[in-house]
């Protein structure tokens, strides 16, 4: 299992994903799943995976070798890829063709073949964009509405997401908040764990802030675990009994 | 979609569930799916439901006419049950013959016979108990290390109950933190919504001391989803801002 998520405020982004694969519950491994390419001035991109580990990597192995173009002889790489929008297009190009090779092989022995891929970063003279690309190659692209997108075990870290961010949110608020998020996703999946891998990125900073792993008993991020059950603790006293039956 | 959850704690048991349904997004209904069942002094009993509405509704009208029982010839009901865990069978054997009529052609029509539901309650002379019974008609009880089961979409509500609810918190207390993973599940699933149909029953009284549905604008719930929303925020607002990068 996996958890990542994306966030993009109107100072940056924040990525954030954890480390643990498993090929059933008896095969639990530590993979970094968070990986930035940058040229400090030039363009910073990060790119978070889910699913299925053989067919991410290849993916990210493509894409740094580079896809031929067919029409212009070029080796297309994230790393020459001329905007964030045609970075995106070329990881949905390599998703189905490894799709193509490895998928098909994986449906026939009835083998998961998902993969899923948030793509965030900012191109020199682009915008700062964050990107869902989906396991058919297809893609959505994250909007001030809805300033988030998620990928993985998605479900139990969103309300909190939902509640807290908005596209004004200081991108270390965001930073905060999505730590929370995954907290509360590994409290519940154990397929989700530690290291954690983040990155945060200025708007036209085009270089990332931050790049760090938060390794089990990290000082900050366990005061924000116990800190966030305190304070949830707390809420939950302070809202009075229902006053239905004896209980007022 | 439906989220449903039983709590079982020292001093009683609580059964939330709510009341929409849906046959994809664009036919929405209200149907209950909270039944109590009671005979005050003798037995109190509760059923929530999830899954396939016709299965559902299949089997507790199985289970009030009575499922004749070939060697005795009685007609066996939730009702005239000897032990909360034979009706809990009975149940499950309701199910496998639901599932052998309706859910076959189901299947055969590709459409979902997933069907579950909690069953809580107390017979007299026996223990307050609370199960699970799954689409093939087996089924699991509420032990006293996680004194809560859930059906339906279950993920959004499940991170409150984790860190809120052990076997020792007052049965009101277990109320007000179900409502609230009730509220976490409405804001993040549309299929899930109000009315809220509740129950409580204390251990030993043998009747359901609350047995109530929370309306649309039902003053105590909307305080508490208020409440819960603000102590969120102030909680998060109080932990720092992560000291990586420029944030501190």
């Amino acid at each position: 299992m996996t958890y990542c998520c994306g966030i993009l405020v109107r100072d940056g982004l924040v990525m954030i994903a954890d480390t643990r694969t498993n090929a059933g519950l008896d095969n639990v491994s530590t993979f970094r799943k968070l990986h930035v390419y940058s040229e400090p001035g030039e363009r910073i991109m990060a790119i978070a995976s889910s699913g299925n580990l053989s067919l991410s990597q290849t993916v990210r192995s493509m894409l740094t070798e580079g896809i031929e173009n067919p029409e212009t002889g070029e080796l297309e790489t994230l790393m020459n890829a001329p905007t964030m929008f045609q970075a995106a297009q070329r990881i949905g190009k390599a998703v189905r063709l490894v799709q193509g090779i490895d998928g098909k092989a994986l449906a026939e022995a009835a083998i998961d073949h998902d993969v899923a891929f948030l793509f965030g970063g900012q191109v020199k003279g682009g915008k700062l964009r964050l990107f869902m690309i989906y396991s058919a190659g297809n893609f959505i692209e994250c909007t001030t509405d809805t300033p988030y997108l998620q990928i993985g075990e998605h479900k139990y870290g969103k309300p909190v997401l939902d509640r807290a961010i908005s596209f004004d949110t200081d991108v270390y608020d965001a930073l905060k908040i999505g730590l929370i998020s995954m907290d509360s996703t590994m409290r519940s999946n154990l397929g989700v764990g530690l290291p954690i891998d983040l990155m945060v990125a200025r708007r036209d900073e085009l270089t990332a802030e931050v790049n760090y792993r938060i390794e089990p008993g990290e000082p900050y991020f366990q005061d924000l675990r116990e800190q966030w059950s305190s304070a949830l603790r707390a809420a939950h006293i302070a809202i009075p009994r229902p006053p239905y039956g004896n209980g007022r």
